[in-house]
């Protein structure tokens, strides 16, 4: 089934306490599509660059077939630019600079072909640009949104409005308390349930993630690594993993749900492996599937 | 099988977002030792009070048949008093008052007929404390020590003698990465382990647990729950929920383990829907054995 990815493609310097890239490819809309590329064979792309975005992320995306009439190229445009460091607790990170170049201009006009794509993910941008986007989308099956703090807090009426539209949030725990401006995180779940989306995905980083539903709750711990070297791009990658494998089925259950929970665990596993894309751009199905079977080993309740 | 408990009792003023209450029934050992009731014939008390202790605490302890040998009461002395605030993050607590009163000179003098208890949890107290009551017993099965990160500041080299004599340690996630001096949560289970327990039982408040061994990891969820109304005493109900089910059993499996690890999830879940001990002390097999069934629901993993 078709997969539309939607948010932003850029360049990123990082520095962990295992070494540092400058001007490496990145974005939400990047991990996203890449990610996504392992179990969806039509990947629709929608974003802007400008023309310094490096050949090799271009040769990337057309290597794992994902489509770019959508990735607009700015003509000595520059392309969206973030630095960052993450401290000895890994968990820390700070922004150096954000140089949001064109993309602060970014406006979201999809291609004829790809307005009747069936599943949409839309990565944590402007929730103004994300309801432009939904709009222009003629019958969707499933809609994924991501966000962040940010957005909560300076943007809350226009993220309240694209929340009656989606059918999934993905947010991590604090800021689902934030959004619901509870301390309980259960309390919280509910109350940013009745705001729009059928389906609650909550990261809690290192201590795994949950689904929570009207009808249901599921929780899993995440994939236990030693091998932490970059988490830049690890919640884009989780929502992609999650997405991709709903848009690879042909129905929507609570199992499939939940079997989409453990893969984006499965993903986001490999993305903090290496830096940047290099954990997640040379995969294969293989490789994802026997991670999954060693996790679901690790999760196997004891017998009574 | 016998268990022996040793810790502290105490009065607690406990003020939370949903209340307050004044001079109740607390204690590390209080907890354990009334959570294992419901699991064990057998528990002896090892702990100091002053005759100020309320009578109904005496009472509380003899109807679960809790051994009263082990647990001093010191005329005219003042039992250890604690007082604390919940913020309205349940998550934060502050401290107002601690004062140890007859608890500073504690001494744990093991009755004769507790030496040959087989399964010993050294409450969160002294490490120096706890070594004492290690040497004192003949023969045990297995050996729980829980701690905290007072310690680890302030005593570290008792903390690591005390931890080369017990088989289960139980500890936070921020205590095992600051025992451990690393950022990565398995890495830091990793180098505990090595320090000589050879079980690892991480708590993660909210977000779970785990048990990690050189063998195996098992991480399981909270139970999801809306009705927190006093966090006091949920890390000591889960150390009690923990060994007494291991002690209601003949071997010590790794499946054991892990049902001792949803056993002490589920126990802590109960404690913290009431003031003090309210949430554990009127419960009874058949209510803890249906959340572990609704538990264990709530955990099977999808069908592939």
């Amino acid at each position: 089934m078709s997969l539309l990815v939607v948010g932003s493609v850029a360049v990123d310097d990082i520095e962990t306490p295992f070494g540092k890239v400058k001007f490496t490819i990145g974005g939400a809309a990047t991990f996203i599509s890449i990610i996504s590329s392992y179990f969806c064979s039509k990947i629709n792309l929608v974003g802007v660059v400008g023309s310094d975005f490096p050949k090799e992320g271009i040769k990337i995306f057309k290597n794992k077939k994902i489509d770019l009439k959508g990735l607009e190229v700015i003509e000595n445009g520059k392309t969206f630019h973030w630095g960052g460091k993450y401290l000895k607790d890994i968990n820390i990170r700070k922004t150096l600079f954000t140089d949001l170049n064109v993309f602060q201009k970014f406006d979201p006009i999809i291609p004829t072909a790809y307005k009747k794509s069936k599943y949409i993910c839309l990565g944590n941008i402007d929730p103004v640009l994300q309801k432009k986007v939904v709009s222009q989308i003629e019958n969707p099956k499933l809609i994924v949104c991501d966000t962040m703090n940010y957005w909560i807090e300076n943007k809350l009426k226009d993220l309240k409005a694209i929340l009656k539209l989606v059918d999934v949030l993905i947010i991590n725990d604090s800021e689902v308390r934030m959004l619901a401006n509870e301390s309980n995180i259960i309390t919280s779940a509910k109350k940013v349930l009745r705001m729009g989306p059928k389906i609650l995905v909550i990261k809690r980083g290192e201590h795994g993630s949950s689904i929570i539903t009207d009808s249901f709750i599921y929780s899993i711990p995440a994939f236990p690594t030693e091998k932490v070297v970059d988490p830049t791009g690890a919640g884009d990658t989780f929502a992609g993993g999650f997405i991709s494998y709903i848009a690879s089925k042909k129905n929507i259950s609570d199992d499939i749900l939940k079997n989409a929970l453990i893969n984006a665990t499965i993903a986001s596993s490999f993305c903090v492996e290496g830096f940047g894309i290099n954990g997640i751009k040379k995969l294969n199905k293989k490789q994802i599937k026997d991670r999954i079977t060693k996790f679901n080993s690790l999760i196997k309740p004891p017998k009574l």
